[in-house]
């Protein structure tokens, strides 16, 4: 982050329910910040992560600050954190996150954003990660409009960040895709369907093709964050990513037919990508850090 | 709802966890839609509303469907839900409750959104009642991309609505305005903050010259919703109306930093006159029932 709040006494986080008079440094530790959607997956992920990453720790872990936005848990040096449906909403939490751990003076946080999605030419089950966010029009942007004037932020994401969630997936087994991900504003229009509750003013050809130009394009899924989180983390130089499990492909139908089973397994693959991700990052990092370490013995 | 779900066997209200297998006529006597951001609020609000208006009924109100992303209570003829933080996450909970009053055949129903806000020159406490969304440019209306392409839908409210709500307010003596009401997607740098996480384009003058450019534009308070809920509540052919209580007047300051308790209040304030409001609707139009139903009994 590259922000300090100065000259301010007191910040006070609305949302999080928590402000600067508190003591935060029990966030010092934190190297990752995992976020989805719901409030469910994020409790459900916590206690995954419990059992792997501090299986000494008695569970289930309990959320911190208030749950009546958000829900965030900490595991280690791991937080799992709910931030609503939307890019309005996921905001808010990516804003009051950011401060909450520049004030505990956490350094080299990585933000990964685990959701679920609509493929495009991606079968249920498979992961998107996403190499941009891109509007509706296809671009590869946020759009905001600020005191009156419209701007646009670059929604790129860092591509190493992409190729290591292809790779661990690839070593899962894990089928799993990278392209440009399609963040719209709306589950039903914006997405192109036409079983929402208004006339829409195009017709199921029309969307096929929308579809399939976006396919053209580059795009292999559609969700309602990417734009505003890729902008978000470049920035605020925050390493981010966005991995997706796929619930349906749009190039086949527009509803979510799978059983709960399924979309539960669905949604567990984008999970167990990122958990194995961060294992791998943190205990390489730790190797090297013991290898440092054994360096540095060696020298005194 | 202007439109009719044709040649459709089942329609699965996916974040809502209904469907069209199951019985869906109890909500055929709903006559008022209340929503809010908060699942909190909802269920507190229908608590009270069972208490005035289903005294009978043993409470608390429990949820009707799942619960993961929205939280809907059934009190009588009218509906408490929460609908997230943003329009994107508005924008489904409107789809699905359309659709699932649609199939139920509930009709001449009324949407209200019941929220919190900044006030432009509103103290805090204020209830400020819309007569139309504008979006960060002032202009009154929803924007879209659709299949590539850019919409534009008025977000103009029902004035009698609007009339009827202050009017309430006025018999309540709880402190009302009505204006514009700017919908942001974004609670930081959209609207004109400038203690978020990240270096604003803009300075503390900069802000204070847009937000009194906007009061005298007729803006009177600033939330994350009413464009969206306008346009969809006009193309929908709904009676809709929007009441927000405002925390913070923002000519004086960005931060939200009344106390919880005050803040309960206020909140309150929006809830009770809209309590008020559906208990003339419902006892008026009984009152005309019974005067209808004395004249036919008088015919026959």
């Amino acid at each position: 982050m590259d922000r300090v709040m100065e000259g301010k006494e007191i910040d006070i986080l609305y949302h999080l329910g928590l402000d600067t008079t508190q003591d935060l440094s029990i966030f010092k530790d934190v190297k990752f910040v995992c976020m989805g959607g719901s409030a469910v997956r994020a409790a459900s992920f916590a206690e995954d992560l419990r059992k792997r990453f501090t299986p000494d720790v008695e569970g289930p872990p309990q959320p911190v600050g208030k749950t009546e936005r958000y829900h965030i848990y900490k595991v280690g040096s791991i937080l799992s954190a709910s931030h609503g449906i939307g890019m309005p909403s996921m905001l808010i939490m990516l804003h009051e996150v950011a401060k909450l751990l520049h004030y505990a003076g956490a350094t080299n946080v990585q933000y990964i954003r685990i959701g679920t999605c609509g493929g495009i030419g991606s079968e249920p089950g498979t992961v998107c990660v996403t190499t941009a966010g891109c509007i509706g029009t296809l671009e590869p942007v946020y759009e905001a409009i600020e005191l009156g004037e419209r701007k646009k932020y670059s929604a790129a994401v860092d591509s190493a960040l992409v190729e290591r969630l292809i790779q661990v997936a690839g070593e899962l087994k894990i089928p799993a895709v990278s392209g440009m991900t399609m963040g719209t504003d709306d589950f039903y229009e914006a997405q192109g369907r036409l079983d929402g509750a208004l006339r829409p003013s195009f017709t199921e050809a029309d969307k096929m093709a929308f579809l399939k130009k976006a396919y053209d394009a580059g795009v292999r899924n559609i969700e309602m964050e990417s734009t505003a989180f890729a902008a978000f983390c470049q920035r605020a130089k925050i390493r981010g990513g966005i991995i997706c499990a796929a619930l349906v492909n749009r190039l086949n139908g527009d509803q979510v037919t799978s059983t709960p089973q399924q979309l539960g397994e669905y949604s567990l693959h984008a999970q167990t990508v990122v958990s194995e991700y961060m294992w791998q990052e943190l205990h390489t990092k730790d190797a090297d850090d013991d290898s440092s370490a054994a360096k540095r013995a060696r020298c005194t």
